[in-house]
């Protein structure tokens, strides 16, 4: 990415993802929730936009990413994000390809716009036909719904399971003019109850080419969304997906504008907002818990050991307990199947060192249990191999966590 | 295993670990557990008998398991095997090694015999140093306490958070007489809430070398213990070892042996029980889940679907549940990383099918619901891609785990 030179970059308070300029949104009921909350949303573009999109590893990969991908690949580009939630649209088959097909092309005849130039995104139930009489007659109304205050009611019409909507922006100097990164996400578990899905939309009025922005979204992704986990599934839908209008007016950017490490650094701090809060609203969760591994060998094994700790059953329920129970962290990095030194690791919870080389240190198990009990918690592991690190983030595992998903599905 | 010809075994219903001729067992109080249960014990044999082991992968191997697999490397034989419940001496440093090897040199003396005809065992709280003058205190006053009918008093001294003991004998026939092949096992999650470790324990007085015991025992292990999981977790204590007196009197026993097939056939039967009675007594556990996977294209894509469907946080808590909930099985079989073919996916829970060539067949949810509420859990999966098959055992995770866990060591 080039992190080298000026990064950065201003938060801005009320920004949404309509906040870069040329980007509207919106939401409606069309009817696949039972409740009265919106379930179908579009994030339309006032021109093509250059796109680029991550998708899930699954090997069941949900229809609407065919398609989206799909149109992607025709010119990099997209002017409409449609999305709806209550169904995934996966393991559908055939039916479930074609019904996302034509959501893109009610989609595309609504918003007057070519059938290439929108993505599909679905989230919800696994294994269940859409009713697209419902879907297509939502998607006609859609464009009412559009406008540059409509980020809200988008946010609304993407939520499942989660508790909070989970939106931020940023504004960078590019060529002395202001550049704003936005984005908004959903997703709860990596799999909801029979829900799928962990979707992230951003936004940019920057001027970037789409094979850029796939590089940029391809190495941040790695470092933010792919590290995070509430329960260790990866859904059939997830995605991300990233447009760039362009109209900011502040010029062509690439990785070799001095400006570049700003924007990078500003669109970096989105995703890893969103990445962070799709993992403090995990199902059940009461917080936030990040693991920084550094002193791995590699990169890799800096990243194995961060996600085999954060995913941790027992480290999980550990936190929710405020245990300081350090024996569970060291298990945990001894099974990650990674090269490490069982006489020099180092652990501390917070600011409280519990491991040296490998050594218990005796500490203050009442000061320990009260910065467990707040809601975020910090554990940082140093295994004096070399220099690789890496950072993921989870939440703890407690007692509702069990009854969402324990529940009956009606 | 070469498991042609017959494979005829009976369980000896009142069977123990001192059934098969010359073992002895017993177990006492040394003052490691805080309540008055046994927490010290030992297996001796009459004579040496050919020995064998396998030990956790986890990075961080406690010290015992060094001290043991060196005693088993001299000569290929074990005559006493001690064990400590309530402190797994793990992650103790040279400290734990003095110590595992303190255990094994009074031992020897209190037994009389040589020091590497001693293994050693410990389970229990990571981290912290033996008291060892209680274990030593212990030590010496265990000879009065293994007789031939103290298998139920050394069950009980390898207890942790375990509910239930776990113990099986079954006898076969090798060249017309009686041989015996026993178990005794301990281990609630892979790791305890501090507690460490799975342990496992097999006697037999069939006549077999230490190589071919080896190989038998690390072939059952692969396909046995092995392939169950309670909370994901690989502890840094977990050890299986075997113990053969030879004396049956039914002469040497080799893969070569028109009777070996039967034998191998009762050693993983015991080797199984043990395992599913882990599994099924899995921390806050209420049902033993089965998942059988059949048409993988390799033995290792096979392990690694059921492993992966067997651990899903979500497949847990949907058993738990009483959930037909298949959309979570089949995104755990897309996310294990093996090929699979997206169109030909079968699934049954029980013996009803709810998915059949990637699609869903409509089901009794009442029916389903039903069978998923007994106490034992059986998911089939078809990948209809090739010959390779597994099982794996684990359990439904349920709100006591999370209160098992979450719970304050002290």
């Amino acid at each position: 990415m080039g992190m080298t030179g000026n990064n950065n970059f201003t938060v801005i308070a009320d920004g949404s993802i309509t906040t870069p300029k040329g980007f509207k949104a919106g939401g409606l009921h069309c009817g696949l929730k039972k409740t009265d909350r919106y379930d179908l949303g579009a994030i339309v573009c006032d021109v093509p936009a250059w796109a680029a999109g991550v998708y899930t590893l699954n090997a069941f990969q949900a229809a609407p990413l065919g398609v989206t991908r799909e149109s992607i690949a025709a010119e990099g580009k997209l002017q409409a994000m449609i999305v709806n939630s209550g169904n995934a649209n996966a393991c559908t088959g055939r039916q479930g390809e074609e019904d996302a097909r034509a959501m893109r092309s009610e989609a595309a005849k609504a918003f007057g716009v070519p059938e290439h130039y929108v993505g599909v995104t679905s989230t919800g139930v696994i294994g269940e036909l859409l009713p697209m009489d419902k879907v297509i007659r939502g998607i006609r109304s859609l464009p009412r719904e559009v406008k540059a205050d409509g980020a809200g009611d988008f946010c609304q019409a993407i939520l499942t399971t989660d508790l909070v909507q989970k939106m931020t922006c940023v504004a960078v100097t590019v060529n002395g003019r202001t550049v704003h990164i936005a984005g908004a996400a959903k997703g709860s578990g990596m799999i909801h109850p029979n829900m799928a899905t962990m979707l992230g939309f951003m936004t940019t009025d920057a001027e970037i080419g789409s094979a850029d922005l796939q590089k940029l979204l391809s190495e941040v992704t790695d470092e933010t969304f792919n590290m995070i986990t509430v329960d260790g599934d990866t859904s059939t839908n997830d995605m991300v997906v990233v447009m760039a209008s362009g109209l900011s007016g502040s010029g062509r950017l690439t990785p070799e504008h001095p400006d570049w490490p700003a924007f990078a650094a500003g669109f970096r701090f989105v995703a890893e907002y969103l990445a962070k809060a799709i993992a403090r609203d995990g199902e059940g969760a009461t917080k936030l818990i990040e693991v920084s591994v550094k002193g791995a060998v590699s990169r890799e094994a800096a990243r194995a050991i961060a996600k085999t700790v954060i995913g941790s059953s027992l480290v999980k329920s550990a936190c929710f307990g405020a245990d300081a129970n350090w024996g569970r962290i060291i298990a945990a990095v001894g099974r990650a199947g990674q090269p490490v030194d069982p006489s020099a690791v180092d652990i501390r919870i917070g600011d409280i060192s519990v491991l040296e080389q490998s050594r218990p240190i005796p500490f203050d198990e009442d000061k320990a249990a009260e910065y467990l009990r707040g809601d975020f918690v910090q554990l940082y592991l140093d295994l004096h191999m070399g220099s690789a690190t890496a950072t993921a983030w989870g939440c703890d595992l407690t007692y509702d966590y069990v009854r969402i998903n324990a529940a009956y599905r009606t």
